[in-house]
């Protein structure tokens, strides 16, 4: 994949120096997502594991349960070539199997925060996806995940990105099991396309929905990303970051289980916290 | 502005010892943007400067060049309204003036990224990018920045910051002039949507194009930041964090000088080094 990243020279200042090098980049280009023909949507993202990521995006809009039943399969487009007339492999056909019934585009595009009888709000939010997910999380069964374990996640995961360590410009995110094992880790430009990525590939592993899995994020942990780990019935989300409001009502609203600002020792637990072994409170 | 923050109750970790308390949170919240009645996009923002993040995001995809002139009226939806019925605040409609064309809904929801002849690549976002922007930036004007300069905004930046001090949640994009003044700055949940709200208040005081200032963003810079500095006119984009390849491009192929991993007196120039201050080379 040596589309990941992208040589250009730089001019480099260091206390006043000046230098001119070369540099790498992580590179984005533009992915095309079309069902059946139809285009429906368009991200920017780093080319490789794309049909992962059109996968991923399926479930994580609810238009499908599990890749084996319910996708016919995922090509990249041969019409779409530059002027070279090469393709350019950044755009993705994907067919859906006969029996799955083909989303409404119009509300796909605005990623169905519209649909709710309440005006816009986040309350509308909550309720889409509460409507289309295909499971719920299992709320009652602990997972034995103790703070011990969740304090090594954040070194596990910088270990594993070896495009930030050429880069520093890509978000991870990585699937972890209860006993604190790294199952997959993605890298890409978008956050939102990193979890598509490690979720599709599930899918692509008939390994939805994902039970026994802790969801790990570099950044931030907003509503987008709780719905995409609500979606493929993730039961963890933990992030480096801090979650915005609406991922924390999302969490409780579902059972998420919602961990923020996990750095080493340190973390802040917004929702689900039965399903953690935690140490005796003091206050 | 209450709406900026939300308390929640977290239980905090901290070497071992838990303990409950109120956390405080960066809101975020769906907020449509309507078209003369027509629905056109949803963002995931944090609420307050709704008209301005409206009008930023109109300019940012080329529909309108002017508050003043293009728009004749930014009003919040009064139908939008919870089971309550009271208004949500998230529904904004925004009413062009007479001369100025509707744009194409369709094209707009794709972020024009596939209007190009060459399949969808790179390339076509670059010439989308170049077809609509309403401004050349001012290549040969240099402005006399110097990197002494530049190496104070990062904490210009930071001291200003209001939101993240409370919450750790927000992204961060200010306008400074040439010698460094601060003239505007906003956080948002979605750094999109600080660069837009920067921008559209700009374009309600009838400041566009912004060939006087320098824009710097909290993170990193992305296509799309580097769009919406081309696209208001601003030349120079200042990040914190890495570029991407596909923002280096814009900025080559535009003459916006690009500034990454800005940290002091450390900073790396990607594009449009003509335009600053530079020291004397040494390699």
């Amino acid at each position: 994949m040596g589309r990941v990243t992208t040589r250009r020279s730089v001019i480099r200042i260091r206390d006043g120096a000046l230098s001119t090098r070369p540099d790498t980049l992580v590179t984005e280009e533009p992915l095309e997502i079309r069902l059946d023909g139809k285009p429906l949507a368009v991200t920017m993202r780093t080319p490789g594991d794309d049909f992962a990521l059109a996968a991923g995006f399926l479930v994580s809009e609810g238009v499908i349960a599990s890749a084996a039943d319910d996708l016919a399969g995922i090509v990249y487009c041969d019409s779409a070539r530059d002027e070279d007339g090469v393709s350019t492999y950044n755009t993705v056909d994907v067919r859906l199997a006969p029996h799955v019934p083909a989303p409404d585009l119009g509300t796909l595009e605005r990623n169905v925060y519209t649909t709710s009888s309440c005006g816009l709000c986040g309350k509308a939010s909550l309720e889409a996806v509460r409507t289309t997910a295909r499971w719920e999380l299992d709320g009652d069964r602990p997972l034995g995940v103790g703070t011990e374990l969740l304090a090594r996640l954040p070194d596990r995961l910088r270990a594993a990105q070896r495009v930030f360590d050429r880069t520093g410009g890509l978000h991870a995110a990585a699937l972890f099991s209860p006993d604190g094992e790294l199952l997959d880790v993605r890298e890409d430009v978008g956050r939102h396309n990193a979890v598509d990525k490690l979720v599709g590939r599930a899918a692509q592993n008939g390994a939805l929905p994902l039970r026994d899995a802790l969801l790990m994020v570099s950044g931030r942990a907003s509503f987008e990303l709780a719905q995409k780990a609500v979606m493929a019935g993730i039961p963890v989300l933990a992030a480096v970051s801090a979650p915005s409001s609406l991922a924390v009502d999302l969490a409780q609203e579902t059972g998420l289980t919602l961990v923020g600002f996990l750095r080493g020792a340190s973390m802040n637990i917004y929702a689900g916290a039965h399903r953690l072994s935690l140490p005796v409170g003091n206050s």
